[in-house]
């Protein structure tokens, strides 16, 4: 793989969080970069992006995004951990079979590399090990972190059999501008908004739960490398290595916004484990790279995003 | 789980290898068993069981074979190694679509435990241990694995969301009575047919490659044992525990059959791992269970059951 600046990059998902921040920041650094989604949450972060509207459950539509492509981002997720347990078929015709049928274009395309996007939020389920290396054993307690293995099953069986190249990055919890909130996920982002406007926040469970909050832009940094990584590894953890229960970033928010929260208690959710914290030290080494950006600082610049922006 | 004898037992697969053998074992050891499939291969050796004939990829189907049942054993397979690779997305369709619909049928009727038999042939890919225990890494090279293994974490999932209890035997390569002669699948039964009728017998590689070959009785007793275990474990590597080669298994059936084996060598293939050997411990320590059948028994009670078979 030649260095990054020689790469026509295809960022399917594009117009989501991660994808939005990944499309600016591959622009003027890669040959070319083109952006495929159904939809762009921030349509003007993206005017000068070449953009390619279309349907990841569609697989000519996926064809048409990547041709010309040497590596393809694989940033799209049609479900949450919620939404997929409700419906396990649904989830996995989506995104899995979606996902073989992009492997199947890659191949037909001569791509040469996929960066995929997993959870590192739920591929290993309740852990036994912390902060949790790649090596752990994977347990899903959600069916979003079952198809998420799936795929990167598939991933290097495509590697195995027909040479197509991956990387996985198991991404823990992710923050910054450009994060849509919605009902279970993006609590950054939901906290923030709602903090700012004065409005209540809904808290499920005692506010114990501890997650990896890592800022976006680091993500972005990491999957910069995971396209021209060219070591062993092909599955890399991408947090901030340490853990934050759901009460401490309420105060850290607080900090920011310069109020107290109004709370909502709600009971917790099978779906969520207690606790899981990921840990980079093989990112570290073999990609050579680390989270940046502190949680006090990840959050300024969040809350200095959203106070500059119109909500979609 | 109380004892075998009072359960209400479906076999899914009932028709196929390991299901007509499972289903005859059953048959007067439990309180009812209904076998289910699409055709029995040798229907007079089911002629005294409860049948329902039915497709596993029609949900209603599905649902009226398991109706008042306790325990259903899933031995479903649509697929080959072979011919999972060759259509990655109709494997997983039909067999990880279908069970997730099975899954919730086996909720709605009540069911409480599903006995899964998976691959221990294809789940842990190339092992990096032998003889390769449950813990190992699972890094398949076939698609037919990488579906085999979505199926067990989702049987985790809905022990954890629904309290459907599971467990999963990772069988190694079965041989024994009932057993099909397929292009890619049932290499004993195929070279004992090919050598007792004198004909030329077809050599995938150098004869090196090794595999845990285990007899079909055995591998009923652990079935049996499944269904009532109350033990933490959930997944059983059911084999011999030894290795043994394709051409030290030739010699043996020569013994058998009496005459020199007329062989024929193809290459390699891409989807056979050089070695397959289970580590079968963690069965002994739990199950009580372990293999009683030599493979020179085995394959003589194989042969002789194939001297009174007309195929069909």
């Amino acid at each position: 793989m030649n260095g990054l600046s020689s790469l026509r990059c295809a960022v399917l998902g594009g117009g989501g969080f991660i994808g939005t921040n990944l499309c600016r920041a591959l622009s003027g650094c890669v040959r070319s970069v083109r952006g495929f989604g159904r939809r762009k949450a921030f349509p003007e972060a993206l005017d000068h992006i070449e953009w390619v509207s279309g349907d990841f459950l569609q697989v000519e539509e996926i064809a048409a995004s990547i041709t010309g492509c040497d590596v393809v981002y694989h940033l799209v997720t049609t479900s949450t951990p919620g939404s997929a347990n409700r419906d396990m078929v649904a989830d996995l015709q989506a995104n899995v079979v979606s996902t073989l049928r992009l492997l199947d274009a890659c191949r037909a395309e001569g791509v040469r590399r996929v960066v995929f996007v997993s959870s590192g939020g739920t591929v290993y389920g309740m852990p036994k090990e912390l902060p949790t290396p790649e090596s752990a054993a994977t347990a899903p307690i959600t069916a979003y972190g079952v198809s998420k293995l799936a795929i990167e099953r598939y991933l290097a069986l495509y590697e195995h059999l027909y040479g197509l190249e991956y990387r996985v990055l198991r991404v823990a919890n992710a923050y910054g501008p450009f994060q849509m909130a919605m009902k279970d996920q993006g609590v950054v982002a939901a906290f923030l908004r709602r903090m700012q406007a004065g409005l209540e926040i809904e808290l499920w469970g005692d506010g114990s739960v501890t997650r990896d909050y890592v800022f976006v832009d680091d993500i972005v940094e990491a999957l910069k490398l995971a396209a021209v990584h060219e070591g062993r590894s092909r599955i890399f953890n991408i947090g901030s290595g340490q853990g934050r229960t759901l009460l401490d970033v309420v105060r850290s928010i607080e900090r920011v916004v310069g109020g107290a929260a109004r709370i909502r208690r709600h009971p917790a959710r099978p779906i969520d484990v207690p606790v899981s914290v990921l840990d980079i030290r093989l990112a570290a080494a073999e990609l050579g790279w680390q989270p940046t950006t502190t949680f006090g600082d990840g959050l300024s610049r969040t809350a200095a995003w959203l106070n500059e922006t119109v909500e979609c």
